[in-house]
């Protein structure tokens, strides 16, 4: 049926973005090597630019310098006259708008690959904004297939308050990828391995794509964004119960209600207490203590995925 | 034979210090929690006081403000007369050494466990910093018999350029402690409880000697500190490969001459060319890239540990 085919440009101009956390070290490295080598990421149909995000950051080997960078893409930040006094991450943002953006004009890059690290037993993981984009779900499909049997796990953030101003957002395509367990300021060479391998793919499927290949409809299973949990906090906002064995380090696996879900520090244990089954992801990330969220609960579904090809002029 | 016993003063003043490294969750919520109640820690021989060291980096998540506290106490930072004008941390060690010091005076405490976390996968590893500390070793011979059959290692570092000045170097007898694996910033609760389990023990323990109990002589298994292996690094300073993936999580597990050591970008193996077997450990953990380390080497032995009963006056 020729009217599920969707029409996309060539996507002439990507990016891969390393760096956007400080000490997520991975993307870092790769950033760092292609940008002195960039054999490895070179195809004929695409121009593609590696670009470290924060440099102070990884510089500091911190998460950011003032601000979460990958929060700071909001139209507010990127349209305000500000200079020095503002924030470095929203000065950066407003960089990185100017060079890959502006966001949501005709001039955006066609697709950031934005690269990050968890300490969450999440395995490689994508990390979509749009249900309706469908060349970001055929590349995904793609990979999922070249990669097989190592799993890739798709997490649908299109959740209306949850969803956040990503530093990939400024381009067509925004990809996110997350790739764990791996400890902030560690380099893990199977973390390492795996990523260049997904971006390898990944470019590979663009070539492709802009070579004519037209990708036939599929079916994407993904993990849709339901609801932030936090810890049990005290008054003062200090933790008063941890991760539950049973849940730490089982991301992707169902929680029901009942199952344990914190234990805390004088061996209590908390239950789920959730209306059905969910699957928890993001479980026990160093990150995101401060903004307080011990997981996040996903709901499981396939989504159908046009074909798609090139537009032919 | 009585020439073989060792005596020693009651061990009555003991502090449990966490947040060495304001990033290191286990010590940071351990005496938090022990602050607030100090049941479980209390004992009637005993006096036992936790103490959170580097507050402001803990409030920062981070492993330091200025410069490394646990690099701090050499006696020409103790004796320096300066103010507010001194990195924060060398006031801090200034400070912890008129509470819990002076180092290498009667007037200090007895016994400082000094609770850290690691990215290594080193499992719970005390460090101690000499092999003639016959109190020490009793110790740990105790906490490695209540703990079994989990394990419990014991580095020791005596190596003359490679010891560093600690925070717990303070008390007559210092005892490092660290559990891993665990990132920064994370809490884990497998690892939390195993460090809370083996300072029960330690108190039991010093409970114990002072209530006059006499511990007969032993043997503990004890990895000596050899040499430290840096990254292989660019001229710039930059690592040029990484851990390698046989190497990766095995500290404590033989390294042999021709072994895999790291792997470069390019995917070339870099084996240990050593003269025979060392123990590695610290293998990757995320603290010692500044540090230029990329693991330590130790040598496996035993040592022979006197009896040691309290002084009878």
């Amino acid at each position: 049926m020729s009217s599920d085919v969707c029409c996309f440009a060539e996507a002439r101009r990507v990016a891969i973005f390393g760096g956007t956390h400080g000490n997520e070290m991975s993307g870092i490295m790769l950033v760092s090597m292609w940008t002195k080598n960039d054999s490895e990421i070179r195809r004929s149909r695409v121009h593609t630019k590696p670009f470290m995000c924060n440099p102070r950051a990884v510089e500091k080997c911190a998460r950011y310098i003032d601000t979460d960078l990958n929060r700071a893409f909001t139209a507010e930040n990127l349209s305000t006259p500000g200079g020095d006094e503002l924030p470095y991450e929203v000065r950066r943002a407003k960089e990185i708008n100017q060079i890959f953006g502006p966001k949501g004009s005709p001039d955006a890059y066609d697709v950031i690959f934005d690269l990050h690290n968890t300490t969450s037993n999440m395995g490689s993981t994508f990390i979509l904004e749009s249900s309706t984009d469908h060349f970001n779900l055929q590349m995904v499909h793609y990979i999922k297939k070249s990669m097989a049997p190592e799993s890739c796990m798709v997490l649908l953030n299109e959740h209306p308050q949850l969803k956040y101003a990503t530093t990939r957002s400024v381009a067509k395509h925004a990809v996110g990828l997350e790739v764990g367990p791996q400890p902030q300021g560690v380099l893990r060479s199977n973390i390492f391995e795996s990523m260049r391998m997904i971006v390898k793919h990944a470019l590979d499927f663009i070539e492709m794509f802009n070579s004519g290949v037209e990708f036939p409809a599929c079916r994407v299973q993904v993990f849709r964004v339901h609801e932030r949990v936090d810890y049990p906090r005290d008054t003062n906002g200090n933790i008063g119960a941890m991760v539950h064995p049973h849940l730490q380090d089982c991301d992707w696996e169902p929680l029901n209600p009942g199952d344990p879900m914190f234990q805390t520090f004088d061996g209590r244990t908390i239950v789920y207490e959730g209306a059905g089954s969910v699957y928890p992801t993001f479980i026990n990330e160093a990150a995101y203590y401060e903004k307080h969220q011990a997981f996040v609960t996903t709901f499981r579904e396939t989504l159908a995925v046009n074909s798609i090809r090139k537009n032919t002029k």
